[in-house]
C-alpha cells in the first residue's frame, strides 16, 4: 500500500508568545509524511525552491519519505509567516510569499498512478483536481482545505468534492462553507457535496468524525505544554489516513476502522505541538505512540 | 438522599442574535434544580424580591423542587442582562443588579441541616462558606463559582475551596485561577487548592473531569440548533450531582460514578440551549434523555 500526498514543502517563520524561528521546515506535505511514519510508504508530490536546503529533504528521506516527486525549481520556496497569540490558538499571518508554488503544476512520477491513498493537502483546489485525475483508482481520497480557498475558489473545490472520500475541515472552515452554525448540520451539509465522511477538527478541542451512519467525538491529548501548534491538523491527516492504510481499508468498508483512524491521528498529532517545526514529530517513538494511545482511550470510555 | 442548593433565583433579559426576552426565570439554583429532575429532591436556599413572580416559584415546585428556602425580601430580584455574539458563546454582559441579592445571608430551613448532598452555586464563597458550615455532615460538596470571585474575593474562595469535594469551573476560570495555560496543569493546581475532583466545563466543546486518579473527557452532545446557552453550565451541575445522589456516592467513592455522572450531567444540559430561559429543561422527556445518552456513549465510544 502507498500513500500519495500532494501538498506543501515549505519554511515557516514561527513567532509564539515565548520564542521565535526563522524558516523551519514546515509545509503540509512534511508534518503529513512525518506523522505517517516509516512504515507508511508515502509518496509526496510538491515544489521546492532553489533555496531548499538538501538537509532538509533528506530528512525527509532518512524517514521513509519518497521524494521522488518533489521537483526543484528556480525561485524561492514557499514561505509562511504567522504570530500566535497569548492562547496559542488564535493566529495572524503575517507573510504568505508562494515562491514557485506559484506557478506549481504537479507532476506525477512513473510508478505513482497506482498509489492506493490520496492525500489531497491544502492547495489550490484546481490542482488537487489534477491529481486527483492523474491517480487511477485510489482506495480511498482524502481532502484538506482552507478559508482562502473556500471564499476564493468555491466553485474549483466545489467541484475537486465531487470525486473525494474524507474531507478535513476546522470547524471554522466548516461553518464557511456551509453556513451552518451547528457543526452537526455543517457536517450534513459537507456531506451533501459528495465525501461521504467529514472529519471536523477543533484543535486542543478534538474532532469530530461524522460517517456513513455513526459519529464519534475524540478529544484531544492533554498536553503539559504547547511549544508551536503550526501542523497539528496535517498531522492528524497523516496519523488518520496511515492508519486506513496500515488496514487496508477503502471507501466502502464500514465506519469501524475510521473511528480507530480517528484516535490513531489525534495521538499522532498530539507529538506536533510539542516542539518547534517537525521537531516534535522526530520525537516520538512507538512506546510514546502506544501510551498515549492508552491514556487518549482511558479518557474517552466513560 | 436530599441535595441542598444555595444559589440564585433571578431573572435574565437575554438577547441572542435571533431573538430578545426580558425577565424570564433564570439563576443558578433554578437551573440546577430543574435539571436535577423531580425524583433529585432538591432543596433551594436562595432569595427573591417582591417583584418576583409567584407563577415563577409555583413553577419550581409543580416539578419537585422545595421552595421552602427561598425567602421574599422587600426590593428587586437579581436581574442579569446579557447579549450573545454571532457564535451563541461569547458574550457581552449589559447589566447585573443584584437587588435583594446585595444583603443575602442565607438561612437554612429547620430540617435542611442533615441534606446528604452540598451544591455551592456561584455566589460570594463567604456566603457558599457559611451555608458549608451550616451543613452537618454532607457526603459530598460541590462547588461553581466564576471570574468576578476569582478577581475580587481570591482569599474567601481559596479559603471555601478547601472544604469542596468537586470544582467546577470553565476553561478560562481555570486558568484564570491558577495562572496555568494547560487544562492538565490547571486541574493539577485546582487539585492542591483542596478538591480532589475538578471538572473544566468547556461549552460547546464538552467538559473534561480529573479524579482521583483518571481523567475523562465527554463531548457536548451535539445539537441541530442553539437557542440560548444561558444555564447550561447550571443544568450541568445539576444532572452531574443528581447522578451522583441517585448513586448515594461520596467523597470516597472511587472515580467509577462521578465518570457517569459527567456523562449524565451532559445528557441534562444538553436541553438547556434547546430555548430560552428554562424551557428547554422542562420540555425534557425520560424517553429523550434516554435517547440522547444512548447517542452520546456512541460518540464516545471508538
Amino acid at each position: 500500500m502507498a500513500i500519495l500526498v500532494v501538498g506543501s514543502v515549505a519554511y515557516d517563520t514561527v513567532e509564539t508568545p515565548c520564542d521565535r524561528r526563522e524558516r523551519q521546515l514546515g509545509g503540509s506535505a512534511s508534518f503529513f509524511s512525518l506523522a505517517a511514519g516509516p512504515e507508511a510508504n508515502v509518496r509526496v508530490v510538491a515544489v521546492v525552491g532553489d533555496d531548499f536546503a538538501p538537509a532538509d529533504l533528506a530528512l525527509l528521506a532518512s524517514r521513509g519519505v519518497d521524494i521522488a516527486g518533489i521537483v526543484r525549481a528556480p525561485g524561492a520556496s514557499f514561505h509562511w509567516s504567522g504570530r500566535y497569540r497569548d492562547d496559542f490558538v488564535e493566529r495572524d499571518t503575517l507573510e504568505t510569499s508562494l515562491g514557485v508554488f506559484a506557478d506549481f503544476r504537479p507532476a506525477i512520477p512513473a510508478g505513482w498512478h497506482d498509489s492506493e491513498y490520496l492525500f489531497l493537502a491544502n492547495i489550490h483546489p484546481a490542482l488537487q483536481a489534477e491529481v486527483l485525475a492523474a491517480v487511477a483508482r485510489p482506495r480511498l481520497v482524502v481532502l484538506d482545505t482552507m478559508n482562502l480557498w473556500i471564499e476564493t475558489t468555491r466553485a474549483a473545490l466545489l467541484d475537486v468534492l465531487r470525486g473525494v472520500d474524507v474531507v478535513l475541515l476546522n470547524d471554522s472552515e466548516a461553518r464557511l462553507l456551509t453556513g451552518e452554525r451547528s457543526l452537526a448540520a455543517a457536517a450534513e451539509a459537507v456531506r451533501e457535496l459528495g465525501p461521504e465522511r467529514v472529519v471536523i477538527k477543533k484543535g486542543e478541542h478534538g474532532a469530530l468524525f461524522f460517517g456513513r451512519d455513526s459519529r464519534l467525538a475524540v478529544p484531544a491529548v492533554l498536553l503539559p505544554e504547547v511549544v508551536d501548534p503550526t501542523g497539528a491538523g496535517d498531522s492528524f491527516a497523516g496519523g488518520f489516513l496511515a492508519s486506513l492504510a496500515r488496514a487496508g481499508v477503502g471507501r466502502d468498508h464500514p465506519d469501524a476502522p475510521f473511528r480507530a483512524a480517528m484516535v490513531d491521528g489525534t495521538v499522532a498529532a498530539s507529538f506536533c505541538p510539542e516542539a518547534f517545526s517537525v521537531e516534535g514529530l522526530l520525537q516520538r517513538t512507538p512506546s510514546a505512540a502506544e501510551r498515549r494511545k492508552k491514556e487518549l482511550l482511558a479518557a474517552m470510555i466513560p
